[in-house]
């Protein structure tokens, strides 16, 4: 059998470790989590690990990309975007987050939600890639909240952009709760209020 | 000038560690915040510090105990409360939430909030008393939202335990917003569509 190409090698090191940051931080946080934890998780040497990113600070910018581009893929590929109806892919989407709260809090719980709160004033440049990641993703809800509203709520004073990141501020305020209470019910009960808002507010 | 009795000078050294801690994990998180950096805030020895707590967890403990117990005098005193209509007390709390969102960020946002994110695995007691925080500040609305379910909104699904949960996760979450945009509007408009939503609710 043919030897993995060295190229080969390293891309699996460094998804490994990029996977490694993803649960130690999801559970642990960002600075409770050493470079010799992600080696060990990781299953790799600390000189695998600096073959690989310069430090810890530049392997958890690369995680929160890469947090934002799975996460992307992932609600993509989910079944609600089949909907013909802008705000049944919308309620779709709400719903979907609901379901997903399944597992232990890291298996469902926020990578750069959890990793901002710490760093957002020691450390600018994870900020700005956990920024683009929760805004960018409310941003991918607003061509189908913008199209809703043409349709069913053409004359109300809310934009389209602040009910995106409402929404992401419940959900990351739901993950909280999960956290302190270690119950997903108070996470999944904020969801559904969620949910009832929106019919509210498109009267359905 | 007689000096301060010993009792008083514990009493503050507790004091200024509690602020210190309160201080550096609202901007640090609680796992970047040492020992070190938390007798430089406050201008205490390490000696002093081992005299009033056995460890940062302990001090971390003591903090949001002593937060719960500051913010629930805090909002006790706020005009809102005056108001003899309880639906008017409840966004009047709503609409105060959003006004105290003044000055830098470490300044406004959760101790408790914050530092139940990384130690919710790690730290069943740290968690404990961050739960006790967030959940008992939510059953202080409780009272509130039932007379006013009462009063207007009778036949309706929710409950006001969750409804009261469902205003803390948007306050937090709201707070993630502000952490990774920098910008405290991204909070605001969250605090004004859970105005609205409890508008909607009570038909209001």
């Amino acid at each position: 059998m043919a030897r993995p190409k060295k190229d080969a090698i390293q891309q699996s090191s460094k998804d490994k470790l990029l996977e490694a940051a993803t649960v130690l931080i999801r559970t642990n946080g960002y600075s409770a989590t050493t470079v010799d934890d992600l080696c060990l998780k990781a299953g790799l040497s600390k000189g695998t690990f600096f073959h690989n990113f310069k430090s810890k600070e530049e392997l958890a910018i690369h995680a929160a990309k890469n947090w934002s581009l799975k996460t992307s893929e992932f609600f993509k590929a989910a079944p609600y975007n089949k909907k013909k109806d802008p705000l049944e892919r919308f309620l779709g989407y709400i719903r979907f987050r609901k379901e997903i709260l399944q597992g232990d809090l890291p298996e469902f719980t926020c990578l750069v939600g959890t990793m901002v709160q710490e760093t957002y004033d020691s450390n600018p440049e994870i900020k700005e890639a956990c920024y683009e990641s929760i805004f960018g993703h409310a941003e991918s809800l607003n061509d189908d909240i913008t199209l809703a509203r043409e349709l069913y709520a053409k004359k109300s004073k809310w934009s389209s952009e602040s009910l995106a990141l409402h929404s992401q501020a419940v959900i990351q305020g739901a993950f909280i709760l999960a956290k302190a209470s270690g119950d997903v019910k108070t996470a999944s009960q904020s969801i559904d209020h969620l949910e009832n808002y929106i019919r509210l507010l498109f009267n359905k």
